[in-house]
């Protein structure tokens, strides 16, 4: 499928303020990919369609993790999880993108994980911070992604994981691994 | 060897403030077993030795590790995790302690994992909590645990994990399955 296909498959399947969140991100991948030498076009193509299975029914996006053997880890932790896993599969088998690390940034835009790419990196801060967003500390984020990617993502990783915390929920273990990595990254430069 | 015999051979290895803080565990791990439904003996004997390494040359802390073939995952964490590791084997090499319970209690007295038995969260809260601890926070932890152990716990755990993100510091992840671990208990009460 070409672009604007894409773009029209996955703008049916959400409502009309979640198309409006993956625009966001789009133009803020491509503004990161610019600033930290990644190719925009697969910064875009990767946000356009991250969320796609978000707004599917969530025992259909379970069935389709058990389907088609993607990591049923996430099934033990919170359901905001899941549609990153499907997502990444749907990208690849429904719209054809080959490009695996594509696929993974669409894969690990929630959770992060240990050394992402910088493409995995640019599309979880671009969700995290793209224009629509309005949350405690975003402007923070936003100042620190014009100043290094991983600070700006550990931040958000670290907001993340203490939300988490303060609300008595689960915390996946690949979060604190991502969040670890960036950290042991970050004391190496 | 005898109780006399073992905190004798563990208290010369050790400034006398932290044997005080022993006494404070041991003293504490007899009361939560008593008020919990553990041996009181075999807590106290967890406490005795739980620190018995936590004054070694930190080079002979990783040396034993290596030569004894015990967890090396906890030599790329903080050097806090190391002592316990050590102190586990120590106790069934050099006492002779083959209760292997006693031995996992002192193993995990720092980082917590997850399912812990009774036995292995009650000299974790002991140690967290005996009466010379005074760190923010302590009161709280003590309070809880006249109320729920897996309260108190996760308390302390969840304060443990958050002190290190805002310190910028790595999390040891069996920490974080501690702390999901009981979380998760505590739901499906």
């Amino acid at each position: 499928m070409d672009r604007q296909q894409i773009i029209q498959s996955v703008s049916v399947q959400m409502p009309e303020r979640r198309w409006i969140h993956t625009q966001g991100v789009m133009s803020t991948a491509i503004e990161l990919a610019e600033r930290y030498g990644e190719n925009p076009e697969r910064a875009e193509l990767a946000a356009i369609i991250h969320d796609v299975a978000k707004y599917w029914p969530i025992a259909d996006q379970a069935a389709y993790i058990k389907q088609n053997s993607l990591d049923e880890r996430v099934l033990h932790y919170n359901k905001e999880l899941w549609h990153a896993e499907v997502g990444a599969s749907v990208a690849k088998e429904q719209y054809g993108v080959h490009d695996i690390e594509i696929c993974n940034a669409i894969r690990y835009h929630t959770s992060g994980r240990a050394n992402m790419s910088l493409l995995e990196k640019i599309v979880w801060l671009a969700d995290y911070i793209e224009p629509n967003r309005d949350f405690p500390g975003v402007d923070v984020a936003r100042e620190l992604a014009g100043v290094s990617l991983d600070r700006a993502i550990l931040f958000g990783l670290d907001q993340t994981i203490v939300f988490l915390i303060e609300k008595g929920k689960v915390v996946y273990p690949v979060t604190l691994e991502a969040r670890n990595s960036i950290v042991q990254q970050l004391n190496m430069k």
